[in-house]
Parts: C-alpha cells; sequence; structure tokens
C-alpha cells in the first residue's frame, strides 16, 4: 500500500524562468517534441509582455525517462539556457518530496498533514518530525513516522540548530513549520539549503509577528486569516503561496479566533505544501507564481 | 413609489448599552410589556459576562407609537438609566436615515448605494451627494438626488469645509465616504455631530494609507480585501463595520486587482451602509457589535 | 484532562418552540429573574410576527441548578405550557451528549470529529463507533474509543439492525452517519428514538441519492458542497442543518471532486454536529433554526 | 473615450479544440512562431491523457495581423486541421463581441452590464437591448443604448421571435438573457445561430424551473446560488459557465433570499460575460472548459 500521493511512471515537470522573450514556448515545446515527449499539461505566466520574467511548467510524457534524462538535459541545456538565457530545472513525478516536519505543541497542521500525506493527498514522504516539545511524539509515531523532541533555548540555539542540521541536511528536500514556534536563525536557514515553509496565523501582511489573534481580537476585525510563505530572514516578510480567512463576529472570544484560525492554518498550509510537492511554486521578487 | 426601504408602522428599535448586570434583558422586557408592546425581534451580546459590556437591540411593536414615545421614553429613563446605569436610545423604523454621499471621481461604491436605495434595499434617503470633482454629477441627478459640486485643496481647506458643513448640519444623519479621496479635519469631524463610515479599499490593518492594491500586488497577496469603518481622527484605525476579500493570483495585475478589488468596496461598503441605517451597529472600544 | 469541551457549571440552556404571541420574551426573561437566574445569552427568531412559529434559546446561569431543575422547570410548566401554549426543554450545559458515530470505510469525516472531540472543541463524549467494516478499528481506538464491527447485508437488516439497537439505545443522545454508506430502515429510526444526523456528499437538494461526485462532474458544476442534516424516512429530505461549497473546475477529475468535496463535508459535518451538541438547533417544518 | 473594454492591436486569439494527441502544443506554436508571431499567454487543457478532448487557448502578437490573417488561417487549416484533424479558429482581440441583452422587468443583471461596460470592464459593445416590458427603457436609453419593447404572449410568439430574429440577426455575436423570463422557442434558438447566455436564479441542478427561490425557502437550504450557462433546448440544462452561492439562513424570509441571490446573479452572469467575451469558454459533451 502506497503511504502517499504516487505520480504516474514516465512523467517529468519542467520548471523554466527567466527574461521573457519572443519564442520561448516554441523553444520548449519544440525541444519536448523532439525527444519524442508529449506535452501533458503546459502554464505558463510572464509578469509582463514587454520585458517581464517569464514562467512556465510543463508536464510531460516520455518512455524512459530515468534513462534518458541526461540527453534530455542536455538538449534543454543548449536550447533554454545557452540560447534563451533562461533557468530551467527537471523532475521526475515519481519522486516524492522528502518532507521535515517541525513542530511545537499544536497538533492540528502537523496531523492535517500527516493525515493528508497516509490518506495519498500529498505527494510527500516524511522522513522525521522535530519538535523542542515531548507532547506530540504518540500522536506522530502511530503514522510511522520518527519523532525527534529536541528542546531549544536562547542559550542551546547554536549547538541545538547544529544537531538539528546534522538530522536534516542530504535527508529532506523542503522542511515544514508547521507552528513551529521557534525562530530559525540566519547561519541555520543559510547552511540547510532547502526551501522552508512556514504557517503564519495572520491574513499578512497584517499582524506580523506574535499573538495576532489577540491583536485581531482588539483590533475588531471581521474575519482572521492565515498565510503560508516561504521562510527568509526577515519574519513573515517571504514570498506568499496561499492564503486564507474565515469570518468571524463580535460574538468570538480570542479563544473563539484561535479555534476558527486553526482551520484555516491546517487548509493553508495543506494547499501550500501540496503545490510544493508538486513544483508549482516558482518566485519572483519576494511574491510566487503558483503555476 | 417608494424610494426607499420602507418599515412597518408602529415599530421600533431600542438599543441598549452599558455595564453587564444580571437582569438587563428581564428589566427591557418587562417595560415594553407593561406599556403594551410586542417584542418582534431581540439581539443581545456581552463582551464578557463578568463585568463585560452589555449591547441589546430590541425591535418591538406598539400601536401608535410615536404618540407613546414621551411615555416610553419616560419609563425607559426610569428603568434602564436611573436603576440600571445603562444608556438606550428610541428609533422609529419607518423614519430612513438622511445620508449625505461623499465621493471623488470614482463612481462604484456612490453607484452601488443610489442602486440599492432606489431598489428599496435601504432604509435610506440621499439628500445630497457632495464631490470634489464634477465627474459624476450626471450619473447622480438622473436619480433626482442634487450634487454638489465643491473643489477643495490644501489651502482651500478650511473655507471649504466651513461651506460642506454648512450644507450638512442639521440635514443628514450620517456621512457616507463613497471612496471621497479628502482626509477630514479633525475639527470638521467634530463640528459635523454625526456618524461617518469611510470604506478603505484593502483589508485592514493591511495596508494603511495610500496605494493599498500597489501594495498588495507588491507584496503579493494571494486576496484583496476592503473594510467599511467609522472615520476617527486616526486614518483608517476607526471601527471596523464589515470587511470581505476576494481571491487574487499572480496573473492579477495591479489593476486587475483594483478591478477586482472595486467588487469587493462596493459590496462591503452596502453592507455597512444597510447595518447603520437600520440601528444594528455598536461600537465600543473602537470595535462593532453588529446585532 | 478533559477529552471533551467542558462547559460553565451551573449554565443552563432552555429551548423554547410554539406559536408565536405577544409576551414571550417578557415571560420567559421574568421565570428566569424570579427565581434567580442571570441570563447570558438570548436569541429568538419568529417564522412570521403574524401567526409565525416562535423559538428561543436563552443561556442562563443559576447558581445550584442541578438541584433547583424542579423548581424552576415547575414554574416554566405553568407559565410556557399552561399559559402560551409553548413546548419547553431545560438542558444543563455541563453535560456532554453521547454521540454515536457510524462509518463504513471512509476516515475523513470519523477522524475529523475524534480529533476535534479530543481537542476540546465539542461538547459531546463518544460511547462508540459502529461501522460495517473493520478498515478504521485502529484508527478509532487509539482515541479510547470501543469500535464495533457490525457487518451488514440486505439479508441480515433486520438482526443487525436489532443488534445496533441494542449498542445504541439508553447510551446515546444522538447518533451521527460519518460517511456511513447503508441506509437505515424506517422501523430502525423509529425505535431509535434519538436525532441522527447525515452528512450527504452534495449541495441538496441537488444530486439527491448515490455517486454525486460522479453526476457533478458529468453535469459540469463549478462547485461542489456538502450538506448535513437529520435524517427521516426519506432519502436526504430531511431538514438541513448546514451547508457548504468548494470551488471547482473542468481540470478537476471526478476523484479531485471527491477529495475536495472530503473537506467540505468534513468541516460541515463538524459544524453541525457542534451546534447540536449545543442545543442550537431547532426544527420545524422540514427546516432549521439555528440559534 | 472608449466605452467597452480596449485590448491591443495587433493581439490575436486562438482557440483550439479535437481529440487529443501528441505533438498538438509544439504543432501550434511552431505555427505561430514561424509566421513571426510571439505568444503572449496559452492555455490548455485535455479531458484525458488517453484519448481525451483537448482544447487550447492562446494568446499571441502578430505585427499587422489583420493583413496576416488569411496567411496564418492557411497554415493553421494546413497543421491543426488536416495534419492534426483539429477545430480551430482565431479572433483578434481588439472586436469587442457585439452582445445583445433581453430582458424583462428586472433590472439588476441588465444594469450590472451596462454599468461594467461601460466602466471598460467587458470586451463588448451593446448594440440594442430588448425586453417585452417597457419599465427599463429610461434606465437603458440614457446608456446611448436603443432600447426596444417588444411584447410577447403565448400567441404572438411566432410573430415576435421572427421581429426578434429581424433585430438580432446579423447584428450581434451573442445573446444575454439577463433575467428574461420567457422561453425561447427550439425554433428561435436554431435560426438565430448565435450562443445565448442565461442566468438562472438557482444553484443548478437545485430548483431547476420557476421560482426557485420560494422553493429554497421551502427546503430550508444554507446557501443560495446563481448560474450562467448556455441555453440549449433542454430548460435550465445546458452548459454551466459559472456559479456562485451566497450564505443564507433561517432569518431570511423569501424576499430576503431574492434580494442576497441578486446579488449573486449579476456577479454571476458578470463573470461569464466577461469570459465569453475573451473567447474563454469552450463547450464540450455539454460542460464547459473555461480558459
Amino acid at each position: 500500500m502506497p503511504t502517499y500521493r504516487t505520480e504516474p511512471e514516465d512523467e517529468g515537470r519542467l520548471l523554466v524562468q527567466g527574461p521573457d522573450r519572443p519564442g520561448i514556448v516554441a523553444a520548449v515545446s519544440t525541444v519536448l517534441t523532439d525527444i519524442g515527449a508529449n506535452i501533458v499539461a503546459l502554464d505558463q505566466h510572464s509578469s509582463d509582455p514587454h520585458e517581464g520574467q517569464f514562467f512556465q511548467r510543463t508536464v510531460f510524457y516520455l518512455p524512459n525517462l530515468t534513462a534518458r534524462l541526461p540527453e534530455l538535459s542536455e538538449r534543454l541545456h543548449g536550447q533554454l539556457a545557452e540560447e534563451l538565457g533562461l533557468n530551467w530545472r527537471i523532475v521526475e513525478s515519481k519522486r516524492p518530496k522528502r518532507v521535515a516536519l517541525l513542530a511545537s505543541k499544536s497538533d492540528h497542521c502537523l496531523l492535517e498533514l500527516l493525515w493528508r500525506q497516509r490518506r495519498g493527498e500529498l505527494s510527500m514522504v516524511v522522513p522525521m518530525v522535530i519538535s523542542n516539545h515531548p507532547d506530540l511524539a504518540t500522536d506522530v509515531r502511530q503514522f510511522g513516522i520518527p519523532y525527534f523532541h529536541v528542546p531549544i533555548s536562547a542559550e542551546t540555539r547554536p549547538e541545538v540548530e547544529a544537531h538539528e542540521l546534522g538530522l536534516l541536511k542530504g535527508n529532506v528536500d523542503v522542511v515544514v513549520l508547521a507552528r513551529y514556534m521557534q525562530i530559525l536563525s540566519p547561519s541555520f536557514l543559510e547552511q540547510l539549503g532547502v526551501p522552508v515553509i512556514n504557517i503564519h496565523h495572520s491574513f499578512l501582511p497584517a499582524f506580523i509577528g506574535a499573538a495576532p489573534y489577540d491583536r485581531a481580537k482588539e483590533r475588531g476585525v471581521k474575519l482572521v486569516g492565515a498565510t503560508a510563505h516561504y521562510v527568509t530572514q526577515d519574519l513573515d516578510q517571504g514570498p506568499i503561496i496561499e492564503q486564507d480567512v474565515v469570518r468571524v463576529s463580535h460574538e468570538d472570544s480570542t479563544a473563539d479566533l484561535r479555534r476558527l484560525g486553526a482551520d484555516v492554518e491546517r487548509r493553508v498550509l495543506a494547499r501550500a505544501v501540496e503545490w510544493h510537492c508538486e513544483d508549482r511554486v516558482m518566485t519572483f521578487a519576494n511574491t510566487t507564481v503558483v503555476l
């Protein structure tokens, strides 16, 4: 029984990004057709037809894809990188992303992801969950996933982050902060070398930082939201992948906002992780293009 | 043909607000029942059952309401103000609010309100539209409503505001800024003496101030919103009456955000004005309770 | 550690329903005030001020509630039933509803309810889960809840339903069909004697009956939905408690509709169960009033 | 001042539809690139990668497009029709669709479209409004659009429809029924020869036919909706272009549902007309693909 969403054998995803110019779509489709691939789906976007940034995600089928990757890569390098000055990368759809989940005490985002993964909705495997608290160990381990309890404090941060890097590096393709209530140091992010997705419990850029539900209650907003974004060195300022909101009213206490918001958080984070694992999300100028 | 929403003859609305304590609901209903009124609808809210703020909106039917208002008021004063220390006011449902609309060049919020009023959806009459531009005169006048073109600049503000006060004072119960792109001076607000409702083209507190759609595009948000709020002396900081959002994506230009957001603005402002005209909105500690 | 949402000691809920007439609100609040209770929240609705049906839900605080229930009941009987011809019942908020969950093979609705209950979001205890399949036993039992595997077929239905009635009667206050793919016989419903809530995987009355997602795909709808309703003897025709929808497009296969719809199902069912457990839902003429 | 949304000079839209097979995307992009066109945007969809139906909408820029249409058409015919067995058509973006609006007494859908057109949001011109009632003449004519009052009854239908065909044929590209409360005869539809878009005031397939809001109230649904669809000879059964819903409750009367639903109707119809005018909507097997 597969424990993750399986994608077709011999299906590839080609991601292309760079300065827009005439002929990119034709160049990509010609390379793929010439080598015998069939385009299954194609999405592209240009930030501006005149001198904008171009983005394309192409899903294709090519018999014997794994074996033919070197040849295909060589052709793409020649056509896309050398001729057109574009960045590109190619991914085999069948390889699930290796996702480490970092959590603290809240279970809602973490369990939502593990449950969706088990259900086959996410093209990911979870090699480990790391938490600075022991509370969620039983819940996680019954999914057959290792749970590493790694306490952290201001004093221990340098050693603990080094330990975490030892656990993560080489073993994961992306790190997801599923309501992990610690800030990662710039040095950690730099050494980690893979994208980090965070869920912030407000509709950014409203209520950046701590205690957003308390501040939402105080301000009397009529909707509360959640934001999934890539982590950068600036707190809550990274490229936004997905956001959503839920209606609230004067009847809802701060605890109600927290409870209603938790449902939005898990929905928003699940969508962001799904899209990331499907190689749909490209970043540019601190924003995302979701193809 | 009525040109506004008509409410039943002999129907009243009693608004009560003050420190919560046991027995308020019973006191209100006893006064109403004793005088021969029938409670049609009752909504109440307490910010906290222990020492919170209490709010109640009661709709009642009392034959000959207009004639019996003095007697009812006297009883309410005794029971609610003197005994229980509450603020209260009473409104005859049949009297539409007199609403002045202030606009600049954008037509969408202004026409939405005029059209809904003509359709009988809003319990309001519009004695005048004031604009600092002449553009919308024809559109407004075909609704049979006077349009006063009152240009304004930094230099002329004091005299112009004095002129506007002359037009408004005594003639209107509420002023609605339907995308009026001028800031009202603290002195104007103070002398005006009636509530002012503004529509801000962002999901507050995100993007306070100018050019919110440009900043939303730059930040790469996945939803844009609008906020209707009462105007205070602090820009975009007054009590929020209503908010809503619409989904956007990387495909949408700033112009698209503006266009999609305009639909949210008119919907949100229309709801806020509707609720205000129905005496549903009470304020407390810079937030609103919408009953 | 409480395993369900706990409500305040000495808090009661009074539900009143019957033909509307002047004075009901005052009568209820007078009885409560006279006995020393404090009204915490009050919601009422009249289907029509003239000869409609009246509904009221009042939350009150009365010291020593349990001990004083007989006295309060006697007064309510006199004032509400005898004088005004109304139905009423009184509930102690602190007593969680006893909810049996019936499921088949799908885990999403079942786990959502168990997880929310464990999290303290639902005022319910779950004495048992009954399923006609063994698949979900492990998932359920790790919540510490008994799982009874009760296979059923057309031939065995009478004996199996009798067995199920033996398990349920006297032990539960409400039965929730969390994607239970069997139809309950009229006789079962009648003997059961408690409400049954079902989640149907379409926006009723569209796509009554089997395979709604297949039919939604075939019809090319742009939204799919889910409906929580009380079960009556007419398939998918009972009073609707809650509904919601999610946007879909031509890109979504029937499998995608099923997956996207599953999220709506669990959200809608959770809300319906929450409201039922809070005694918010009253029925009238095959519809619900949710106060 | 343009009275409709203007699209760029020399921009074209190529619509392709037919049995899916490898190489279509490459063939299209090669033809366009070879003739000197630059692909601005490309959306495609396959109902099934194996023997499904293929759809593609390509927006391109070609200097001197009008003059070069014959040459481009010849090449497309050779490559797409003869080689690949596909249907295709080409449209110059700058030509607005000519849209006739048919209405009865309700103004909300009609005015919404006229207002959005004047605002420059819709790539359409409106050569005429036809109504079987005189009520909306003044409103329409102030937009500078001819209003033809054409009463109709069961007895006069054949002559009236012949008269309407005389007004419409050759003068319009699409007919929009903006709450036109008459059924068009099969013969009328056949002779008309252009697509007809209708707005139905329910979430189809729920509440097909007359009085959907009354039936929604009776059934006690918690959302009401609207559906824009192409008209076929089967009442309310044509391909759905767009749908949306709004939340309602037991507090809303049938009149409230009608009022709240009207807002959904105008929003849904506006989106459907916008997409149709942008050549985004393709039909297949009684469903639509919106690219």
